[in-house]
């Protein structure tokens, strides 16, 4: 382990030298080969979809992990997009002159060694193997073991166009053990590794979280919510719930409790039961809730939930006050919006509601990178520090500052 | 102590909807108050140097520890100095307008709970406070033991200011335990503490690094260079890394090695031993530096010492890319110059050190939050994320995404 991470740190010297055009047309190749090899994907592909089989894997599960030509060729696209991306390394990002006269660029730089761990979906795997090529970060991949043959296959590909171009195999590289051991040796390897991001389970982030001597990144849990304060317009409240909670309630910006102004309650709550029943939602609620519409009890834990599914609970608040405590208290600081025609109300939530992306009168679904503009997205990153909510192609830098002199001494 | 952060924690929340003009009026309060006890203040930091008497303290560290009436009054200074500095929170950062036609805004946030373990000097307790206060954060502060009274003594003058102004005396606290064991429960309470920030010997660094939950930006050792390129100016030169070990060789950003190229070695490497031996430098060199000077021969553990005194290393490279290696293997990515009048070096030089802070023609000691134009300095971050270089009060910030819709659905 210590030697395959050694090469890929002194591979990552190798990229910071790369000029955008290079790069770029790598990328371009990288596309090109993957839709030239995509029989070959596919078959590698199916020797996972039939130990898949095997092993009893969910539908949804095995939906995520198939590749068929279209969906090659969707990996292409991405890379494509990836390679049209402004150049994230070089941005000034701020320049000044001090009194002593020297001049000082901050400058966006690679982060360096990149380690991503990641489930099921092939697709990440050229992904964000693009996003590190085109940021100048080598990246190590840790991948699904159901998604092993086909993660194996992508990588090759990618790293056969490299060592055409002369470019070290590391710069792209699966992690060799693939294991819970490899896992563990990873996350403590701070000489070789800059950053890691854990996309996945509950559980494998908080081992990682736990463990880690290198910086990590976290791709967690989303408790969602959204505030429907007095003031609001009943039919664009709705509108937004239900996109909030249904449009793709798997997604980790999902709505998971909807709180409701207790002076609207009366008059809201019917109409968006109503609205629920239609895209057959699990509603449970409060005790006050069910003065007004018909509902299970919900429980305190039910609270803490992200449901990932159509499930979802409803507590009726005093005031925005209480909104903000509840979401204090049993969000993961992820995304929370008011619906609300009140600006006092709008400014208050959006200043005391301390999570990585706060909305008014819009769907927490916007949480996206490809939604904000980003291009493509490295992950949604529940950290407080470094990177927070949509992480874009920029996030993957950090800087260093450029100080130019002649001759100045202190 | 899990009772305590949470109070800790609590608090933070206040904070965060304080204005500007009211922090600052309550900074400018506990500038006077630290003047108007500096007796109290005084007599308690008397009772730490008699402690440190008895326990044989070096007298670099009971000259750190002093107080008297003019280093109490400086503190105050510096607390009205960090009251004058613009506001950190609330700078929208970006904001932009996405297709859907929501509006974003990514905005400067406190970072919450922001904890410091640092040594001895008494007065980094009230400017570390007064930074964090200012930029709407809760410090946690854990203070050298031999600095007890007069940190305790500090802390209650500036709690005092807050508790007349109706605020949580837990805005600005002292770490209960300040033991070993008080360090270790707190490094894991990720629940409530968002941010470390260790200064001190490696040892504390280290074991904050591989034991903390907690994110951690370290303020660790400096092994800088200053890298003599053929094409240098002889004279500025020398001046430059007179300036960089010697000025003050017990800073961070001192000179450690000096790297020289061989065509130039044979006309400037006796120049610079009389400076070196006129300023008292204590000398050692590589075997090629011994034909041209007398020096004793320089082990490879001295490439790696951050020496602290007025001791340096001297190695004869045969150009850039050997200085570059040199640097990559010895360094610490602190700051790292080169002298030259080549503008291809220059440039190659900015680009291939992975260095917070690389300099062209100018003295490393100009890594600096008050060089750089930071006005107080929180730190000099030897991390890759979050935070690089000297740290401004910027740094004690993180960011939101505020989103601004009118109804907006995916």
């Amino acid at each position: 382990m210590e030697s395959f991470l050694q090469k890929a740190k002194n591979a990552s010297r190798t990229l910071t030298s790369l000029e955008p055009k290079v790069k770029n047309t790598l990328l371009l190749e990288m596309a090109d080969a993957l839709e030239k090899h995509s029989d070959k994907i596919i078959a590698e592909n199916n020797k996972d979809i039939e130990e898949g089989k095997k092993n009893n894997l969910s539908s949804a599960l095995m939906d995520r992990l198939l590749l068929n030509t279209q969906r090659v060729a969707d990996m292409a696209t991405a890379i494509r997009e990836i390679a049209a991306l402004k150049e994230p390394v070089g941005r000034i990002i701020e320049g000044w002159v001090v009194p002593s006269g020297i001049r000082i660029e901050k400058v966006s730089i690679p982060i360096g060694v990149v380690a991503i761990i990641y489930e099921s979906r092939p697709n990440v795997t050229s992904d964000t193997a693009a996003l590190c090529f085109k940021s100048g970060n080598v990246c190590v991949l840790k991948g699904g073991k159901e998604a092993n043959y086909s993660n194996i296959a992508i990588a090759k590909i990618l790293q056969d166009v490299l060592a055409k171009n002369s470019l070290p195999r590391e710069v792209i590289s699966l992690l060799p053990d693939n294991s819970r051991e490899g896992v563990a040796k990873l996350i403590k390897m701070d000489k070789y590794v800059d950053l890691i991001i854990p996309r996945g389970g509950e559980s494998l982030i908080r081992y990682v979280s736990e463990n880690a001597t290198v910086p990590v990144v976290k791709h967690d849990k989303g408790v969602c919510h959204t505030f429907v304060d007095k003031s609001a317009n009943i039919n664009s409240a709705i509108s937004i719930v239900i996109n909030a909670k249904c449009q793709r309630p798997s997604a980790c910006n999902a709505l998971e409790t909807l709180l409701v102004h207790e002076a609207i309650a009366p008059t809201f709550l019917p109409l968006m039961m109503e609205a629920f029943t239609a895209n057959n939602s699990a509603v449970k609620g409060c005790e006050n809730t069910q003065k007004y519409i018909h509902v299970e009890l919900a429980k305190e834990e039910d609270y803490f939930t992200e449901h990932l599914s159509n499930a979802l609970n409803i507590k009726i608040v005093s005031g925005i006050d209480e909104a903000v405590e509840h979401i204090a208290k049993y969000g993961s600081s992820h995304s929370d919006a008011i619906i609300t025609e009140d600006y006092g109300c709008a400014e208050m939530f959006l200043n005391a509601v301390d999570s990585a992306c706060v909305y008014v009168n819009a769907s927490t679904r916007f949480t996206d990178g490809g939604e904000f503009g980003f291009g493509a997205e490295v992950g949604i990153s529940t950290n407080k520090l470094h990177a927070r909510g949509p992480m874009g192609i920029n996030d993957l830098t950090t800087y260093k500052f450029k100080i130019y002199g002649h001759g100045q001494t202190r």
